[in-house]
């Protein structure tokens, strides 16, 4: 009677949502400081403080009916500039606005690009452990998603299973560096291999595969950097958002940037359009359109998460765990002690560590741990995180 | 390669943004008071002094983080609560915040319930005119839009026609009153009538029939009194927007709620809930969300919208022009003196009155004028419809 696939896609509980909950319920029986929750990944670090100072001053300087009226679909032109601006300041890369498509956060951007690109009976390949919600867009438009399973030494791609997953099928390849779940960053080295094996296939197949870069994680690296994909690869399409750079994760604000070499550049983005008004998104809200425009660039305060990731790899290595050293994101990738990560994750709660097993990222053996928590909570964990290797003889 | 749907509806352009983007080319050339630009319905009065004043207090009081973090999917419980509460309040009728869905305003939550509802096949029934985008977002669905004209006398439903459009096919009924483009608003006759013509074909097919009302005109109506549609239909499921009540077209904000009365109304939250997931919304703007919760109930100063009514309508009226007269919303539905109602609006742009034809809503021989406007700018474009009116020999 109503559309199964959604039914079924509202009735999942989420493995994280549940844990998260669990925690909540376990804080008010025990106390808050006596459970160390590290499920979800809701930035801990408050937006630098030029965005309320900045929030206030538009509130105060631009007239209440234009400041929060419609902008036009791909978002207002000052705004969309800013950011083209701002990437060819950034990257000396030849940016333009008119391929700058503003959107409600990159979950709106994956979804609009993947609706824009793929039709029935096309494959997008994703690279596990992923972002569960990949499957989510892509099966929403009636394309398949081909799951290639990642390197488990370091979570770089396995190049030979990604050369033989991409068919004459293949539309796009999705990567997610810096990595969620597991923190890992693809250096130019491997941008630059993904690229060769791209190009050699589209030449194959005579056909266009898009490379979308989900890089809502872009400033969160913390000794190396990171290449900037359009100058590797053509066919490219960024996808962004400022929910982590500027811990703004509720108000929806993000973009899709179109690399100018992009095969028909003009029609991708046209298609993008139509792709955003049959999904039902309007515009960008419209304050924090104005706010991107004041403070692109900035970012919030993140060296608190260098900090916690140092102490949490330092802290559970030293314990014996054996962890992927993560040079981005916030989130830690542990391996299971156990071959099942769910009976992991259990035994870790009667220590109250609440982690995420790996099952839910498409791939099995591991936690995530996101330490996008406060510092104290990190060290308070660690005797927790002790016990726990002390009872499973991991030293 | 691209999908070709997409591609299609992101190339079309819109003709009221065209009409639009005219207006702004020919204001720079004469003077914006010398051209009437009547394309929009972009609200034109200012947000409540409230809204600004709740959003400084929000930025001031709530920790940042909090302020702008994640909410759950279909948001804050506590704005959820209070949307619930306001509902009870207004209308004497049993909502609870399990069923209220907030969204990033109105077309988000018509793209999302018609995911919800809707499979391939189905039948999605709209009365002409219509807000085009209703199209769109059922055909994104895979369902077929089943277009039915309404009576173009008053524009209520022409209900023969109407019964004969209901099949078994027939999934969902999209009815907004007040109306987009005709500013008629359904009474509680129009609305019994038509709740029993649904109960009839329910019965007749075995099977449920949602009546989808698109409400973001709501609080624009000027002498009567609307009908609160769940009150006379069960399986009712009311999308509305704070776009035009608190002038906030640009920020996204709205809800779905579904009627308690619904059959497996819980289903169908929860089909909202997955495709909501599935088209790539998070959550509505958390910023607007808390603001939400605070000034329910508010409105901007509507009292321009019935003075512009009463201005215009009566001013067309004496100059021999013929109009639906709008009991709601903020659109003027004026009878094209030409069989072509294209061919009237380039006549009426002759004299810088930009009108938009009815044919972009699914009706011929009829013009869109969007009274949101100033007061002014009604005043000074009578003396140009009477030039207008002159030509056409209207008296």
């Amino acid at each position: 009677m109503l559309s199964e696939r959604m039914l079924s896609l509202g009735l999942q509980s989420s493995v994280i949502r549940d844990i998260f909950e669990y925690g909540l319920k376990r804080k008010k029986e025990i106390g808050n400081n006596n459970v160390f929750d590290f499920s979800l990944g809701n930035p801990s670090v408050p937006p630098p403080k030029e965005v309320n100072q900045i929030l206030m001053h538009l509130i105060e300087t631009i007239p209440a009916e234009k400041l929060h009226g419609y902008t036009s679909g791909p978002g207002g032109q000052c705004v969309r500039s800013a950011v083209a601006d701002y990437i060819k300041n950034s990257f000396d890369f030849a940016a333009t606005s008119d391929l700058i498509y503003l959107t409600c956060g990159a979950a709106a951007g994956l979804a609009i690009s993947l609706n824009a690109l793929t039709t029935e009976q096309d494959e997008v390949i994703i690279l596990a452990p992923f972002f569960p919600e990949y499957r989510v867009f892509i099966e929403h438009t009636g394309a398949n998603p081909v799951i290639v399973q990642s390197k488990t030494d370091d979570f770089k791609p396995d190049f030979e299973l990604l050369a033989e997953a991409i068919t004459e099928k293949t539309k796009a390849v999705i990567i997610n560096s810096p990595n969620n779940p597991t923190g890992t960053c693809y250096t130019k080295e491997t941008i630059q291999e993904l690229a060769d094996l791209l190009n050699k296939k589209q030449a194959e197949f005579n056909q266009v595969i898009y490379l979308l870069s989900d890089g809502p994680y872009q400033e969160l690296v913390y000794d190396i950097e990171l290449p900037f994909i359009p100058d590797y690869y053509d066919n490219t399409i960024i996808i962004y958002s400022f929910s982590k750079s500027l811990s703004l994760a509720g108000e929806r604000i993000g973009y899709i940037f179109v690399s100018p070499k992009t095969k028909n550049a003009n029609k991708v983005f046209a298609s993008i359009c139509g792709a955003g008004r049959s999904l039902g998104y309007v515009c960008a809200p419209s304050l924090f359109q104005f706010l991107i425009k004041e403070c692109i660039g900035l970012t919030a305060d993140l060296s608190v998460y260098k900090k916690n990731r140092d102490l949490l790899y330092n802290g559970l290595i030293n314990l014996g765990f054996e962890a992927i050293y993560p040079d981005g994101a916030f989130y830690l990738f542990v391996k299971s002690p156990f071959k099942n990560a769910k009976k992991f994750c259990e035994k870790a709660k009667e220590y109250e560590l609440l982690l995420v097993p790996s099952d839910s990222f498409g791939t099995q053996g591991f936690v995530r741990i996101a330490y996008c928590v406060s510092t104290e909570q990190i060290i308070n964990s660690l005797p927790a995180f002790n016990k726990l290797a002390k009872e499973l003889n991991l030293l």
